[in-house]
């Protein structure tokens, strides 16, 4: 996945019409001052009835009735911090995060200390201390810790002892690490089972993987920090999994075979911890086996069933077990074109489709007592998210939440209560507890509109057909009291790559909507669009752009802006501009080379500019290799347009950056610099994917002037 | 040294009112198109009467008589691409350097084959086949070449048989290479003896330095490529210097002593070959030993004589021997406040000071045959170079050359001839042989003036008396036909370092001078001001800086823009701008940040930062350690002043540089983005520290248009 995730929010607010409105500032974009009032870390404590969730604020945490939604406890954040102090730590600003595991314990990470946190009374006491040095802490139930340490695999039951489970013999054999470059879902390298008595991991040996020079420019002299990092095309780390018995110590490694050029993914115990199902994907991620491994032995019992796709396959959730059915479980899968649930059984069998049609399930939330599924979906329209309810059987899905908007549910333990925060274009935040069996909600708490008073511009939705008559849509901010017969510059504002949709029907409160919103204040009319390949609108959409990044995306991204002038007479063709990150940085960098004449002034962040030196799991999905399709890659490098640029393009990029290396934005440069192109350039020294902190100030300015002065 | 050399030239060019002038172009400026048309690699042929020269262009090799100046043969470039085809090498698009070892040969290196070069007819053989990777070859009068391979040292004496003199045992121990930095004179790491029977050598030893980490882009992926830097306070390589003779293939070592932290300068055979002097210098660089060696046993034979400074000491050449006296030698020296020549005896007796005055003897070019020395100096006045004659116990130096200007002299081995280069800012070039027993001038070449045509605005060299009363030299380029009444934007470019005057009379028709006649054309009045600090002006001048680089730097430029400002009303103090590269774009920096009112816009380019971020020789030498002279550091540390930044300043660095660290402009970026101070950067992937081929165009671009749009 790309890491950063560009949050890309506007409003609509309708003008009020005789007040001074303020404007947004910089300080309001670069620190996100302007979010609403919502309850953070929901959570429900298991075997109860009760949830809880941190203030908007961070400086409270509530505890409340799962019936009434009644407020039974508040723990301010001063009673964490004396706490602390009690116990020989820091204090707190904010509120810890508390993860329950019974209905009265949870347990915070504070500094390497496993603290307990009990109710009703909220005492805090240390359970265990683990290393300085200890990484990628997960936490059982009965609160025994395992972590890595350096390239070792760890664990602590209680207080300073600290057991090995492995260590790297040299530091390219890596033990509980996250692998595959965090694709295909995965986001940690420790699996715990659910009892807690065993944990599965992965071992990785990076011998053969390039190593990227990253340099620590804090260092006098700056040194060079390698990290390893395959290119498309490139060796690939090789990976096994293993699995360790806490009360033998003893470690079995599942037998997963050849080729060892596989990605291990999906790592999911079954609840009786007698089996671990692994999705095995070929390197060319067209076949996807999910296999069955013995526990105790680590050999494969059977090959469960496997799944075959043409352009790519990409199993990003492992089995979801069906309560009472230790061996039965829902799996998710894009196979007949939209991602959908289907039920099998640890033996292979399929007994059947659970859900079907033109839309597209996100997330399984649950079970009720009466085994009905309660899931997320995008199905009212590819803008909105809610919450539905089906038994596996009928597959006949009943829509249990309300609104025009998006829907971000928490579950309860027991199926039958969901609390669920909805936000749309003009709805901040509605937090509402709704009881299942009844469909009765009761709304918690109001988010007030953090913009009121601001001058935002006004925002909506629309659809329009694209180059191919597929239905495109796109979200327009234009000023308030547009003029007619004035002339208004535009900007494209992109991202348009996988895993990301920018056009939804929910609160645009974040940065790059305040920056939206705050250039509408300005006079600009700001343009967003889902091309072909993003998600949400079925397979044959997302895979359309396989082989040849970048080209159906700037076909797409033309007509939105074709539509944006038909639509807006105002908008003036001679005054276009582009921003865009990540993708969007390359999807910014190719609109302004491959279409000269229609940009006359573009920012580029953190942009790929030549796929081959991207990473192997990443780009060989949605391009093969540079070896299977060298013309696709020359096609989609931007490299080779760079001569053709025409606007005024700025390109940034953070010096440390881990998703797209530094060395492509340079390359960009150097091509720049050779045929005499003119280019504007920045860096942030030390910044990774993302510019975070302080100088996130300096970035929004810079590209705010940068705009503003050249369009 | 500072490897970038600024060859910052002006020309001032009397207005042709009636016709239409020519623009100077990018291409111009970038590729130095419009340069005199002048001898190149003027050399006189050993025991000889002649001497050869390149033609401007590069397309012959002239042979001419050196009584007369009459060309005796001429040889085109076809005659030696003929001949390397002939012998199966590639074809040469200018005439190749031969180096005269007799009347009658020369030879070339081609790839590194050594070809003897045979007069009359310029016939071309074979000598000897060096390895691919031979590097810093050295060639003897019997042809015998000494180079460098990896890390060892060799010598082919014919054909292709190398034989090894020293290797290291680690990639950390190097033989034949330069040291030090290259600073107190060091261009090379082989000293052949005078006979060709025996070479000196450095071995050092890199394994205590830091390395610095340059990043090769050119791979997939980047590559780091640690290179050996020690920073300000750091441990430096430790050096030695072994001789080797060729006959027995004994080698031995120096025994230079403690401590081993010195650095071991100025490496000088004897005559006879029976000695070499060495010139240590101490860590802190204010005290100098001569040592003589025998190079028989390697063993210190006496200290000659040694210089202390209370503020530095800095030999830039070593003995010069008296033709007929193998035992006594000039040296030259500041001691006096003055660069001035000293006679000395091996023993170590001072037999007489040859020159004296608040003047500064240059180089010394030989001797003739009464025994006197010729010699270049700076005499007249700090703006001219002249040549000079003296009896070595007289001290009364006689002028040899002519006009208001700068002379740049070869001497004949007879001491009665000299050809002459002389410029002035209205002289492109004049090539002249003088005889010396009469005094005799004779005119051989007459360059033509190459911007006759051009628009190149109005150069005029002028003094006014400094914050501390000393009179200070500047240059100023106005446009042709300036306007009273109107305003004209100023622009301040800047070196300001140690060793490189900018205010000269001599030809300014480098890229440097090119762009300020380009700025003049285009409206713009350029100044340039030797500060104290900068060379030919005595040491106290020189040395004034020292501990606080930057400070009476600015002082002084500042007082340069006042005396502009009061001499053109019409300069606009509110349109000022600054340029400098290397030193130049330290005091960029300085300026922008120090004078933040004064600046509107500037471009700095290679900046120097932070000076513990600069090599220990160059660093230490002016600034003493971090650790001596913390306050002092910070002082001149830029990064201190950087939020105080109002002008808008473009910095610009080659990502390789390998004299000035990228990493002292990106810790300004990183500076800048923390203060949320406005910035423009940009890089030249994959350049050292000066920009060069075909990007030069792209920079000069860059540099022209930030400040043509912002001042």
């Amino acid at each position: 996945m790309f890491a950063f995730r560009l949050l890309l929010l506007l409003t609509l607010l309708p003008a009020t019409a005789f007040s001074q409105k303020k404007t947004i500032s910089m300080e309001d974009i670069a620190f996100n001052k302007l979010r609403p009032d919502l309850h953070r870390q929901i959570q429900w404590l298991p075997g109860s009835l009760q949830f809880s969730f941190v203030t908007s604020s961070g400086t409270e945490l509530v505890l409340a009735d799962g019936k009434t939604g009644q407020t039974l406890r508040t723990f301010p954040v001063a009673h964490f911090s004396e706490a602390f102090k009690a116990l020989g730590l820091s204090e707190s600003k904010t509120v810890p995060m508390v993860t329950w595991v019974t209905e009265t314990q949870g347990w915070i990470n504070k500094e390497n200390r496993i603290l307990v946190f009990s109710l009703p009374e909220g005492q805090i006491k240390i359970h265990s201390r683990l290393p300085e040095k200890a990484e990628r802490i997960e936490v059982c139930r009965d609160l025994k810790a395992v972590y890595t340490q350096d390239n070792g695999l760890y664990y602590t039951v209680k207080d300073s002892s600290s057991v090995q489970i492995a260590r790297g013999e040299n530091p390219d054999i890596n033990f509980g690490k996250d692998v595959h470059q965090r694709e295909f879902g995965i986001e940690k390298g420790i699996f715990l089972s659910p009892g807690g008595t065993m944990t599965a991991f992965y071992r990785s040996d990076d011998a053969g993987v390039t190593k990227y020079p990253f340099v620590d420019l804090t260092a006098r002299p700056a040194v060079s920090v390698p990290a390893i990092y395959p290119m498309a095309g490139m060796t690939n780390q090789t990976v096994t999994i293993g699995l360790h018995t806490f009360a033998t110590g003893k470690t079995v490694y599942l037998q997963t075979g050849e080729p060892a050029d596989q990605y291990l993914t999906n790592i999911t115990w079954s609840p009786d911890e007698k089996w671990v199902y692994v999705a095995h994907v070929n390197r060319d991620q067209n076949h996807m086996r999910l296999i069955r491994y013995s526990s105790e032995t680590g050999k494969p019992v059977n090959l469960v069933f496997e799944e075959k796709d043409s352009i790519y396959t990409e199993p990003q959730s492992g089995p979801v077990f069906i309560p009472g059915k230790k061996d039965e479980f829902l799996w998710k899968s894009p196979r007949d074109g939209w991602a959908h649930f289907y039920w099998y059984s640890a033996d292979g069998k399929l007994t059947g489709q659970v859900t079907s049609g033109n839309w597209t399930v996100v997330d399984p939330l649950g079970f009720d007592e009466k085994g009905r599924l309660i899931f997320s979906a995008v199905k009212e329209s590819p803008l909105e998210k809610h919450v539905y309810r089906t038994a596996l059987k009928s597959g006949k899905p009943e829509k249990l939440t309300l609104g025009e908007g998006t829907h971000l549910p928490v579950l309860a333990p027991d199926g039958n209560s969901l609390i669920t925060t909805f936000t749309s274009l003009t709805e901040p935040g509605l937090v509402s507890l709704i009881e299942l069996t009844k469909l009765k909600a009761t709304v918690l708490h109001t988010a007030a509109n953090p913009v009121q008073d601001y001058d935002t511009g006004k925002m909506e939705l629309v659809s329009f057909k694209g180059p191919d008559s597929t239905v495109l849509f796109a979200r327009i901010v234009v000023p308030e009291n547009l003029e007619t017969g004035k002339k208004y510059p535009v900007i494209l504002y992109v991202y348009g790559g996988p895993h990301l949709q920018q056009v939804t029907q929910s609160w645009q409160g974040g940065p790059y909507s305040l920056w939206a919103q705050y250039m509408a204040s300005q006079g600009f009319i700001v343009l967003m669009v889902d091309n072909r390949g993003t998600p949400n609108r079925g397979k044959v959409f997302e895979q359309k752009t396989f082989r040849k990044l970048g080209t159906l995306e700037i076909e797409d991204q033309m007509a939105g802006l074709e539509f944006l002038f038909s639509r807006y007479p105002q908008a003036d063709r001679s005054r276009v501009g582009v921003f865009g990150w990540s993708y969007g940085g390359f999807m910014t960098a190719s609109l302004m080379t491959r279409m000269p004449d229609r940009f006359k002034a573009g920012v580029s962040g953190a942009p790929v500019i030549d796929w081959s030196y991207y990473e192997t799991v990443y780009t060989e999905r949605y391009m093969d290799t540079p070896q299977q399709n060298p013309s696709g890659y020359k096609v989609s490098n931007v490299l080779g347009y760079v001569k053709d640029l025409k606007g005024r393009l700025l390109m940034i990029h953070g010096t440390s950056d881990p998703t797209v290396m530094w060395q492509h934005s340079l390359l960009f440069v150097k091509e720049a610099a050779t045929t005499n192109t003119p280019l504007d350039y920045f860096v942030y020294p030390g910044h990774l994917h993302g510019i975070a902190g302080k100088d996130r100030l300096h970035l929004w300015t810079k590209i705010t002037r940068h705009l503003l002065d050249n369009l």
